[in-house]
């Protein structure tokens, strides 16, 4: 099967399978379901594009039942081209231009902001309308790489509770009314770390209480996390039920409407598996199996040392050894994973890398020339292409 | 000026000047020329093409003098778009694919190969014809970060010295020819590490000696450094005659026609800047300065904890503070410059990142649905573009 799509398709190639994707959709329409029933609060469940944006997928999580939350222009386009309501996206930006809020503005959108500075910028602009801003309690995230914890002392994200008079001067100045507020706390917890989550979103809820008594909406963010490795998966119910108890203690001091989360890699991350070919089998002192998957085609290992399943194609029962699996890159990081035990492969052997369904083609680069793989759906017993593999065409035209 | 290209060609806007490129190529063409004179050997300059792939770029350091070298197929294609001849192109590659091989092999350009499971599948395909092989000596090899380091016991690149009876067993077994071998000791050496980057080639050269006496070319690699902070320049005139000294040793007991050398850095880095504008001032427990430029534009700093000299534009006589730069990604690594001691700017000032011709562009990607920049050419008072701003239309259309 890998062979026959590498054959159809080329490779590399980002494959996608469609049953997971509902899967995971539903589980997060379940999540929502019982926590609206325990609170008696309308839930939305934003599903975050930088996750994964392209077209076809976002058209399945949509049919699934879930909002979304975009970050630029173009994520917005894409929302509004597979067909989410106005009032079904979320705006939840960081550092954008004027150019760029006046394309939230104008299409209607409503905008989560992330500083004083970006309020106060959207107010001159656009004074007497509704927005969200992102609080920075200072309590520290959680997250798999200090690379992505957003909350905390040291970060780039959010307007700190000693910013809140100032922010609410602003609000005055330009009759701004702050329609909700939204804390993100990292990405990618799991059962280990979700007390840590719940005591986030706790300290957040008293800097509602306490600040905030009359929004309607608070946004918890995303991060829920999925097994890259052998971990247990994250107990949603568990976490229903801990999410409930500790939101019924502050609901009730507050005029809740809605309450967000904007969940990204737990949808897609699982369906996504990016298939290669074996282009070299080594050993210095360690041994080296080369495939024609690069850190061009999925970061995350380089980036964040991120660990990712790999399995090799056909089966084999040769000698095992100690691997890692690198790419094409000329570059020492070009590591996709360190120290499988694996069976000996022979080169033209098929490699699958897991997980990559989030931040796999969206962090992808042409870096060293690589043009950037198909991406297939897999819907049953068939395939279905839903972005084609680049062309050089497509690199030359802009230069034209 | 930076408002004024702003304006024209949008935000945020990679902008070379082509006097420093031509100043940067004449530099590598006279320590070519020196090396020539006091060595009686031909020496290449071949031009890393990984470093900025940009056609108009690729014309001028053509047109200075250099020929390059090549990773690709899209890589090897612009070398033939911009008129480099078959010979001027050399192919160093690690963990191709044999389909890939082909098209080396089809367009007669001599290729590097890196292992040898890939000499196999190069042999098995293409009996009778030369070939570079590219050695790790396992001397330890320099570089601004440990993911760029390409010598030494723990990188993905090279053959070892363990395993050189192997490799002459299949070059006889398909009739193959070392024309030539390569070392490439890693990324960014200055005048403070010329002694470890000169071991190193001492290490490779005894290697030829004892292994390949026979061999008409060298490849010495590239990692010649430019000063992204203070540094000194390398100072080339002592990189020449130390190279000199080092190198007369050692090709009297060789053959050798000619010697290749590959800058990538040293040639586009410093012509090339960001601009962009300012969005956001924060502090949190440090001043954050927002921008519209993101780690999808420049990942250096997030990925390699790189420096980059950055400016506000105009210079403001306002309190200094201390400030982190940052863009619009919803990542804490999203950091363009920590602890930058700057003039208080205001929103919509412009920002420059410096010294981003290398690795910059050709790193870049559309993560959180950013659309890449243009890229635009100062030569004296003209700006000519030449790289267009992706549009929504140019990610759509692969989802066709």
């Amino acid at each position: 099967m890998i062979k026959k799509l590498l054959n159809k398709y080329g490779s590399p190639l980002y494959v996608y399978d469609k049953s997971i994707l509902i899967k995971r959709c539903n589980e997060m329409i379940e999540f929502k379901n019982r926590l609206e029933n325990n609170l008696n609060v309308d839930i939305s469940m934003h599903y975050s594009i930088k996750a994964n944006e392209n077209l076809s997928l976002l058209k399945i999580i949509k049919d699934c039942g879930l909002k979304v939350d975009s970050m630029s222009e173009l994520e917005l386009y894409l929302s509004r081209l597979v067909g989410f309501n106005k009032d079904e996206i979320l705006y939840v930006c960081n550092n954008i231009t004027e150019k760029e809020m006046k394309n939230v503005h104008d299409n209607n959108i409503l905008i989560c902001l992330d500083s004083i500075s970006q309020v106060e910028t959207w107010g001159k602009n656009f004074p007497n309308t509704n927005i969200m801003v992102r609080i920075n309690t200072g309590i520290l995230g959680v997250g798999h790489s200090d690379k992505v914890i957003t909350s905390g002392k040291v970060t780039k994200f959010g307007i700190a509770i000693s910013e809140i008079n100032e922010l609410f001067n602003i609000i005055k100045k330009y009759n701004l009314n702050i329609i909700g507020v939204h804390e993100h706390l990292g990405s990618l917890f799991l059962n280990d770390k979700m007390d840590n989550y719940l005591e986030g979103i706790e300290s957040f809820l008293k800097v509602v209480v306490s600040y905030f008594p009359n929004v309607e909406i608070i946004d918890l963010g995303g991060g829920f996390g999925v097994p890259y490795k052998d971990e247990d998966r994250l107990d949603l119910n568990l976490l229903c039920k801990k999410l409930t108890d500790l939101l019924k203690k502050y609901i009730k001091q507050l005029h809740l409407k809605e309450i967000k989360f904007e969940p990204g890699r737990y949808i897609v991350c699982e369906c996504g598996k990016i298939y290669g070919i074996v282009t070299s089998i080594k050993k210095l002192n360690n041994y080296y199996i080369g495939t024609d998957i690069g850190m061009n085609d999925l970061i995350r290992p380089s980036m964040y040392d991120a660990y990712h399943k790999i399995e090799l194609s056909p089966k084999r029962d040769t000698e095992k050894i100690i691997a890692n699996f690198c790419g094409t890159i000329c570059e020492s990081s070009d590591i996709l994973g360190k120290d499988r035990i694996v069976n000996m492969p022979k080169v033209n052997d098929n490699v699958v890398i897991y997980n990559t369904g989030a931040y796999g083609y969206s962090m992808s680069s042409n870096y060293t020339g690589r043009l950037r793989g198909a991406e297939v759906l897999l819907d049953g017993d068939k395939d279905i292409l839903i972005r084609k593999r680049e062309t050089i065409e497509d690199i030359i035209n802009l230069q034209k």
